[in-house]
């Protein structure tokens, strides 16, 4: 599943590129430049460290997907997409062969 | 190729919670606690902050990692992983259909 | 001028405690409990953070300005104030008699 | 007391410009450039919103004083100091008469 919802919604932010900003949030966001972007990031992480301190499972994970969302837009910004993040931590896990090689990263 | 690797870091972060904190990172940031995993977070967010305002790709990617992966991390601590997360964006976007939902999002 | 400056606006987050939400914005932070006046320290240091990558002087000094009084929101929302800042920064600095201690704080 | 600490401390940090990285955690700051002093700002401002959820007031003292002190490490290495953020508070804050211009500032 985890395929298609990151690919579909790599999708919509390529197309929200050309959507106006009056109507739509993500090109809003683009239309602001990246210190905007950049803020939004800031922002929702503060909400993931203040909900990280609370019980509600709810809540981290709604504040989660808002952070990942916005580094999604901010890569999208400048023509990157989650593919390059998922190969990095492929990389750095190893998990083509699912082991994590902690000699080269130390994670 | 994500389904793999978010599911594979997925169990790599379940077996750390039985390693070694001298021999694993992810035991040590389980062992530090909610506020050591948050104060990564923060760290990781301010560092994707920076990247976002310079032209360097690569680092932008793997600051964009890092982030993830310690949020991943913090999921992990309480039990839970990336499949509420990208079944929240999923809710958001409606990307079972593909198609954003604005009308219930405005995003 | 400095201690005019904090102290007056100690006083003033102090009165405001007693202030209508809809006529004062500290008042509102102070409604909206400790998690509103945490995301607004964590929004404001990211604005500090990208200001510092910028070449505005006026805006970096706006945002610390931001900063600053965000932290003392949060101070006076649990009775404390500037003075206990102050202090533990002189008390670091040596700064009563105006020297580094650095053999105990390393800074 | 203020006036005296904050501008000990800019002495301090003015002076620490032509000290040896090896010997000076500040003069460490300045060498790193303002991507390490950034850096810095962020992960004080995450621990500040760690401790204003914590009960332990001597931590948040702490760790305001920390953000507060790389800010201003920040504002020395463009050759700014704290009088221009409370001369930018004291504006804000109409405190020369020690009222707050909520017409003006909506604070």
């Amino acid at each position: 599943m985890q395929t298609d919802v990151l690919a579909a919604l790599a999708r919509i932010l390529e197309e929200r590129k050309s959507a106006d900003p009056a109507q739509s949030y993500v090109a809003r966001l683009y239309a602001g430049g990246s210190d905007l972007i950049r803020k939004k990031i800031g922002e929702e992480a503060t909400e993931v460290v203040i909900a990280a301190g609370h019980a509600d499972d709810g809540a981290m994970i709604r504040e989660v997907a808002d952070l990942w969302f916005h580094t999604l837009v901010a890569l999208a910004a400048r023509g990157l997409d989650h593919e390059a993040v998922l190969a990095e931590l492929a990389r750095r896990f190893g998990v083509s062969g699912l082991e994590e090689k902690a000699s080269r990263q130390g994670q």
